[in-house]
């Protein structure tokens, strides 16, 4: 039985500021660019956002370590780098607010014509007043529908759309939906879709979910945002289903990530490319920070962990 | 007593075709940008969509007119020159959705920082994360609460925002907010404001409203949006602020408008212009379609119009 304080990392002053006055419990500040020297009394560790971390490498003296919380909602490259026997817990609930109003915002953005009119901005020209497009009265498909994808929904709702949800299982619906699809339908509901919002988790079963076929089903004209993961969509079908004019799109996440200069995605007409910032804002910090508090006191009073992943 | 068919005029076919089929009424298509040889049969106008009109000219010989149907919600312009006797109506309640829309879109893209993304998509460049603001967290003033502020309130709630609602009059609150505060607690108001919203109609009491004093009691790094109309902002005082970094902008409407090439606003960091696009989307046109149908139907069979301002 360890009786000592909880040791528990976290990657910066600020988190270790957070965690101040949390009695039974010390905090050393790891980066996680290179080992650290007490790794053998950690219990709790948080990893650093969007970073690379060799975690087999950097954690294989953690002899006393419980679990490991990184800080993003995905996890698919953490997991196969984990120590056998520590949990991984994600950061599922710290983005909500941050990625899905990044997925409005997309959405908004080409709808909208925003990247049009800044550029005419630039050159000072007041363009003539002409009809576009709205996201009022378009008909979204949203792929997925965790917790990100009900806060897209719930954000969505009031802006006179016509909202269809698709997840893995069909199920009933809540106060935001009436039914959830099973992915089954989404081949026929891509073909009565405006806008394609992605943001399931990238699994064998979705990578490149959104191929060829099923971007050849969308309307002419219709969006697909990405905020999930790149390889869910087949990259280089979409590149030429937008160099055609034929569909736009608003991607926060590419494949490959980070996209390199000189990738076609850079100047598709109709591409909006955001480089994963998602998840990465001020609404991020005081919610992660919730969540990391609410995870040591769990451990130091020997309560269930919450978002475990494995 | 009138008993032929009631003579309409819409500024476009598409219109005309959209009020096919009703009967008693007679429908011509005057784009008013001359003068329409039956104009002394005309009994409602329809007038083209953010078009100046010599109203005063055109229908110096429309003996039974009765009612002109602009399509803005904002009718500052075209009171002055209209026949008396003739009943304005303005096109309030056709533009919520899409003005609603675009003052969300342009806070959602100032505070994510869209335009230095698009900036940086045209180099090629992935840019390495950063904690960028947001809209959740944001402390929102939204000045004006008719029918648009009340579209934008609606459509902010999801965003995670603290809303406060400003209007003329002290009163009562809604569903979307417990209590709308007078004018007067505006300057009060603005000093805890991180996105100041701006969608009054421009009269004598709201021109330079939002002035140099006012602004300077916006805390730094704050956002003014303004969807309503230029003048009720400082422009001179807001590219000031701007230019200094102290606060940002994103406006939809400018004073003066068009804005003229070489004006400070166009190239003011942290400024984002968009030309007067507010309500001129897809969604607009069934929208008007709807109420100008109603508006010929009433005038038809004797009842009130909808919508009137004088």
């Amino acid at each position: 039985m360890n009786t000592g304080p909880v040791v528990v990392s976290v990657p910066d002053e600020g988190y270790a500021a957070g965690l101040a006055g949390l009695a039974g419990v010390e905090t050393l500040v790891w980066p996680m660019r290179g080992p650290h020297p007490r790794v053998g009394e950690l219990r709790f560790v948080v990893a650093p956002y969007l970073q690379r971390v060799a975690y087999d490498e950097l954690l294989a003296g953690a002899e006393v370590l419980q679990a490991v919380q990184i800080q993003s909602a995905g996890y698919e490259d953490v997991l196969p780098l984990l120590p056998v026997g520590v949990t991984l817990c994600n950061a599922a609930g710290v983005h909500d607010a941050s990625t899905a109003e990044l997925a409005v915002a997309l959405a908004l953005s080409s709808q909208r014509g925003l990247p049009g009119f800044l550029v005419r901005q630039e050159r000072h020209e007041w363009e003539d007043w002409s009809l576009r497009g709205s996201l009022a009265d378009s008909r979204v498909l949203l792929l997925g529908y965790g917790q990100i994808g009900r806060a897209i929904a719930s954000r969505l709702r009031p802006f006179e759309v016509e909202l269809t949800v698709v997840a893995s299982r069909p199920r009933a619906g809540d106060d935001l939906v009436d039914w959830v699809h099973g992915v089954g339908r989404l081949p026929d509901l891509a073909a009565a879709a405006d806008i394609l919002m992605v943001v399931v988790p990238l699994t064998d079963a979705t990578r490149r979910l959104i191929d060829r076929d099923l971007l050849a089903r969308l309307p002419d004209g219709a969006l697909v945002v990405n905020v999930a993961r790149g390889a869910i969509v087949d990259t280089d079908a979409l590149v030429a289903e937008c160099a055609s004019g034929r569909l736009r799109a608003a991607l926060d996440v590419t494949d490959p990530e980070p996209l390199p200069p000189g990738h076609p995605l850079w100047s598709t007409p109709g591409v909006i490319v955001t480089p994963h910032a998602g998840g990465a804002t001020r609404a991020m910090r005081p919610r992660s920070l919730a969540l990391i508090r609410r995870q040591v006191e769990a451990l130091r009073d020997g309560r269930q962990l919450a978002n475990v992943v494995t």
